[in-house]
């Protein structure tokens, strides 16, 4: 059902990660694999931004106390299957005894681990499994095993995402390489559920925290499929500087790769949003804040009528205006607004174009990939959103998940 | 397909108020009529509250100018089928000339008569249609054509949605009668789309215009079927005085009549939703501000997450959670929420209750009346919005509509 993605190509090692990934009976599909360790170097530093749910889940509000104490990460331990939210204090120590118990294989303080859980909220997380799996996933520790991560993360997810890029700095190859996972209960404020990204350059602490934050703002808190705020969103971004080429956060080759593989993962979350036919990239231009091209583009994503106009290939973009039309902004002014399915003009100034024909939204609402623009004509900010369609297959999906 | 929803009972006829409904050819299918007249007495005075969406409709356009102008309406014109929205300066003059002619024919102003329009948004008022339908309309006016004039403004809807209430007044009785339409783009930011309300109470048109706005307050404005705010919605409220009562605007026997009217047209909306096979009534109660409790109650209504939880009676309340998690109000204290499904706790003080089984949840979600609780703990007001369930009838209806 994914719509223009396919497996991903080759993923290159980052030296000083390694990862496993098992099927520990979370999920019931035993073909499925559910919980994944990912081992970082002494030397690694780390950054990462959670959800801004008030209900974040349990490994949400452990692992920021742990990075809150120290910044020396050793183990990430992922579970899918089950997110460990509105679990209450029983979830919270099942998330701290999954991390003591790393800590004391591994014979490092507890607050080195970092636990984080995607699945059904509300059920209490079966820690026995956990505990029967963790010789596995220490033996099977290895430095090529990033796709088998990307699919232990996986939930309702179609395709695993991952993606690596190298770029040359200074004579020597910085290497980078993501995972992620996500297909509903997307609409990220701070970082979507999950994505780990590794390299091996080295960054200095607060740089690689800005340079974490900057990529997920263009990139998972610019994606949304249902407009549902997950309580386990995170995203973390490691380097463990084995590659010696040191990154300061003017260095614009790394910041454009670091860019390309958050971009590359959000779009693919929406590509394999649950139920989708389309990918959309909404761009709003001639806002007079950032904010308030998000909040336009935002209410196009999120309208039903939008998103089944989409999945029935319908160009009624009627729903498009009257989306805009109730987007929360100051002082909008009607006369002043353009609106694009992709190079075919809807309205001009406020009213219908002269030269629009039914004929030619039809040929762009027919891709797959639709790109819908409009400018505000208020001020010179812009930002842009990507999103999926809502087809019968979002509602069957959420409507049996948990069976 | 509406929930627990019937036909209309007997409607009572309000004295200086006729009607009459046609098929005009606005609507391909002959067998519905699709444009409505509603004569008024020239005694009556006439209070209206229209959408907020930016982009309006012509007719909303006209409606308040001619409201401004002056208050003695003498006609409403209502048609179903075509929105006149997104029609720029044409269907502003379109708008015009459907009230000219009717001004015409009856020796008015022009300003005397209000346009309505509801239906397809971006597509052209086919005017000639309504020209011709005309002296058929002007001659089957009648005081006892509620229920027709009911059908023609249907578009998505299922059933025609009308009441009446009488209330005695000083020994004399005082009769409300109240038609509306609605099924999907449901989220009434002022009013929904459309409702005409009746009486033969005497009114002050101060006292008129404030009774509306209360009753739609806690009626059209408390509901939602998908957060999209339509262009074209209003509510009119008639009050032709043929009674002799006067009523001042303390009158809680009226009031309470009134709301009455007001509560069962918007709830007979949300129960013939488009694709609804569930009726929810959310109450958040423990908010600091009604605007906090609109907010938690509106987050958990338009979350596509919980509405397919509720198509598929599954008591998942981690999605209401969540959804309450993300709700933009501030300091929410997790630790002090309660919530409920019908009389069943799920979470008490923010930990789920000791007492839950999912069999008690299932009983609740089994039902096709919902009521979802919620108490935040931080202050005392509270808010009520009614909403309906996500299926794949829904996404049938949107993405097959216009066809």
């Amino acid at each position: 059902m994914a719509v223009g993605l396919e497996k991903p190509g080759p993923l290159k090692a980052i030296s000083g990660i390694r990862l496993s990934a098992v099927h520990s009976g979370i999920k019931s599909d035993a073909d499925k694999k559910d919980l994944v360790l990912i081992e970082l170097s002494s030397s690694s530093s780390l950054a990462a931004v959670f959800t801004s749910n008030k209900f974040c889940a349990a490994p949400v509000v452990v692992a920021k106390e742990h990075l809150a104490i120290q910044d020396r990460v050793r183990y990430l331990l992922i579970n899918s299957g089950n997110a460990n939210a509105g679990t209450g204090e029983a979830g919270y120590r099942d998330a701290l005894q999954c991390c003591d118990e790393i800590a004391q294989r591994s014979a490092i303080q507890r607050v080195s681990v970092l636990p984080f859980s995607t699945g059904v909220i509300a059920a209490r997380l079966p820690v026995s499994n956990i505990f029967q799996s963790l010789p596995l996933l220490f033996e099977q520790l290895d430095k090529d095993r990033w796709l088998e991560a990307a699919q232990g993360i996986m939930t309702t997810d179609t395709l695993p995402k991952a993606i690596s890029e190298q770029v040359d700095i200074a004579g020597k190859t910085v290497t980078i390489t993501g995972i992620a996972k996500g297909s509903g209960m997307i609409k990220p404020d701070m970082a979507t559920l999950l994505a780990f990204v590794g390299t091996d350059a080295v960054l200095d602490r607060i740089v690689l925290q800005d340079m974490n934050k900057q990529a997920v703002d263009c990139s998972f808190n610019s994606i949304t499929v249902d407009g549902d705020t997950s309580t386990n969103d995170a995203c973390v971004l490691i380097a463990t500087g084995e590659s010696g080429v040191v990154i300061d956060k003017d260095n614009q080759g790394f910041v454009s790769a670091l860019k390309r593989v958050y971009q590359y993962l959000a779009q693919s979350i929406i590509r394999d949003a649950e139920g989708a036919t389309k990918f959309v990239e909404i761009e709003v231009q001639g806002a007079n804040s950032l904010a308030e091209a998000r909040e336009v583009g935002y209410t196009i994503a999120h309208s039903p009528l939008v998103k089944t106009a989409l999945f029935a290939s319908d160009p009624n973009w009627g729903r498009i205006l009257a989306a805009i039309g109730r987007a929360k902004i100051e002082n909008l002014d009607i006369s002043r607004v353009d609106l694009f399915l992709g190079p075919t003009c809807l309205l001009r100034s406020g009213v219908p174009d002269k030269a629009y024909r039914e004929e030619l939204g039809q040929i762009e609402m027919d891709k797959e990939d639709i790109k819908i623009t409009v400018n505000l004509g208020q001020g010179d900010r812009s930002a842009t959103i990507w999103t999926s369609d809502l087809s019968y297959d979002y509602v069957k999906i959420n409507a049996e998940y948990r069976s």
